[in-house]
């Protein structure tokens, strides 16, 4: 009944905002944040009037729910693709994800050593926000391109591919970070080894079943000429590679794109796949994702604006520059536009919900009260790197929007 | 990646279970049942192997999950069903609740007190007796129609009604089920009085709103032209109805079930209510429900079976015959067949999942571990009405099948 009533508010108020945005001419997912946002200053002014809202961040069961909501995302990006736009957009893509990390690892890497005090965790504090800046939200990217109807254009295609290499490029980091802070030292080259062997396992494990296993099911599933059942093997198949992705040291969000990317029209029949589509599509879109990004908006922390107003703002410029240059130079050298190569490059920017759970790996492992006493910076950077998470989710489909509208390729 | 792990798992048995039992002419219930009972046969030996799936019972995210099933199967059979479907069969479904309810009771509570030794609490393990036996599962009894493609039909409808009033009924029964196992005593007077009067403004406030605020929602919902918008205020509306239902001390299945079956054809348009239909009835059938009936197989203890067989077959053949005849003798007297009257009686036998919740609520209040020492009827008393909630919930699609199927006035 808890649960309930959380969903309900939390939809409610997200749907309704999105609407209204999506009436003001803007992506529903700016409205479904700012609902979010509204909700926990509300819930943050009268905690005791809201209690159980106040207290969804350490709800387990609410938590389960949204990352059913990223699940779900992903599977209905991958469904809207076919392989052969992730192959053929590689070669930009590639590019795009390589130069879209590396600058703004180096913004935030260098940031942190020049305004961070030097103590033994300066390395690791680093470290984390390097990797901070880095990452790329796929199933933000992948939302503001559906909201926006531009998923299958070419900068779309491309931008959620570089997102898929970012988030896989992310693991590494994200390994590296771990040992550091746990072992206080870079894993060597046995460990890296044995990651990179990992994701290789992934991907021919779940390329070789898409390729083979799916269509064979499929026609198997035709047969029985029962539609939900389809819509639930396609569930199954998208856990298990979900499943499978964790098992194999990935997020459980690529191996969900992977089973939506493989299931195709010519998997079933035209009409289940679109029956199915609309499906997943309602799921999604109107039940478990916008509670999701509500829930993200309410995380908002604002006490780094008062306590250091002008490390957040370097941090701030530096996220949204590092992304838009490091992304967008190497997709205009590819054959780009200038305005494909901004809009590749702004829509890169959105750190969503993969930098949050980085944020916390990090507050756990107690790296803002390191060293004893801790300086200011350090206690607020956890709150830096939230608003900028979600000021970054916020201001991409905002700058995409103008950006793709009237691109003629699109 | 537990939670995927899990639902994964238990989705592709109860489906595939499902189907096969669909291919054999039988209802989907049953074969998802049957997937759960072996799961769990298969994890209670090798509980190390599948240490997740051993440990689902104390898993309070599935529980959420689950509880989510419960909740979109019964909006799923409001939207099944128009409120004027409960108004005409109610003269039929009060007097088939009330036999139905009354009997059975009557049954358990004396079984309880002639094959259970004297003690102080005698008194509350008969009460306990009693209730479960009283108890019809609303959401199997409509899950049951559903699969047969019967709900409409002049039984379907009846059982529906009577199945939702033998749940009201059932509060009142749990509230002095509750008091006597907490203070040794009946609930007095007023207690009674303010639970009817709490009953009766949740039925206000949902008709009210139901008849009046409904269309005029859905009239402006309709001119927005979001089809996923219609869909998200939908369940919205139905958790807030739960909501109330559960402030007012109804379960939150009355209240999903209500706002299904305001919401209509008329609501909002003939193509978005099928399109609305359509989503609900994928998430239900296709991902929620399964899991949750496979979840209610998997809590099957057989151990009363070699431990007390006598008691449970005599539990078994009380809570048969008490459902069938209490409930058929006054549909028969009220004008039905004498097919139709067996159908409605076998029809209320499933108790599936709300007798599972009292049980738990016993086992909690340690009514099984007393008087000390405990006798062997007493200790497994727990397991054999786990095994009625889960035997009658098989048999009732069962028997239901050919009773239905070549009603004339079906």
């Amino acid at each position: 009944m808890e649960l309930l009533y959380i969903l309900a508010i939390l939809l409610f108020a997200a749907r309704l905002a999105g609407e209204i945005m999506k009436w003001l001419g803007q992506p529903s997912l700016v409205g479904e944040l700012l609902a979010g946002i509204f909700l926990g200053i509300v819930t943050a002014r009268f905690p005791d009037t809201f209690s159980l809202l106040s207290s969804i961040s350490h709800n387990d069961v609410f938590h389960g729910i949204t990352e059913l909501g990223i699940f779900f995302l992903m599977l209905l990006a991958g469904l809207e693709l076919r392989p052969s736009d992730i192959v053929e957009s590689s070669r930009v893509a590639l590019g795009v994800a390589l130069g879209g990390m590396l600058l703004p690892f180096g913004l935030g890497f260098g940031i942190a050593w020049v305004f961070l005090p030097a103590s033994e965790v300066r390395f690791a504090q680093a470290l984390f926000l390097g990797t901070a800046m880095a990452i790329t939200a796929v199933p933000v990217a992948a939302k503001i391109l559906l909201d926006l109807g531009k998923l299958t254009s070419r900068v779309g295609k491309t931008l959620v591919s570089a997102a898929v290499y970012d988030d896989i490029a992310s693991l590494i980091l994200l390994a590296v970070l771990t040992a550091v802070i746990r072992y206080g030292a870079l894993p060597d080259i046995q460990t890296f080894g044995f990651l990179i062997g990992k994701v290789s396992i992934f991907f021919i494990i779940t390329i070789g079943l898409g390729k083979y296993a799916f269509p064979w099911v499929g026609k198997k599933l035709r047969k029985t000429e029962s539609e939900e059942f389809v819509f639930s093997m396609l569930i199954v198949a998208a856990m298990s590679y979900a499943v499978i992705g964790e098992v194999l040291g990935l997020h459980f969000i690529v191996g969900a794109f992977m089973a939506g990317l493989f299931f195709r029209r010519q998997t079933v029949s035209g009409e289940i796949f679109d029956d199915t589509k609309m499906k997943i599509s309602g799921v999604t879109l109107g039940f478990l994702s916008p509670i999701f990004f509500a829930s993200i908006g309410m995380s908002l922390d604002l006490s780094a604006v008062t306590q250091i107003p002008g490390l957040l703002f370097v941090i701030l410029a530096a996220a949204f520059m590092g992304k838009l240059l490091g992304a967008g130079i190497p997709a205009y050298f590819s054959g780009m536009s200038l305005r494909e190569s901004a809009a590749l490059g702004s829509g890169m920017c959105a750190r969503g919900a993969v930098e949050l759970i980085v944020a916390d790996i990090a507050l756990r492992a107690g790296l803002f009260e390191m060293p004893d006493p801790t300086p200011q910076e350090i206690t607020f950077l956890f709150s830096a790197v939230v608003i900028m998470a979600i000021v970054t989710t916020i201001i991409t489909p905002l700058a995409l929007k103008p950006l793709l509208e009237d691109d003629p390729k699109g």
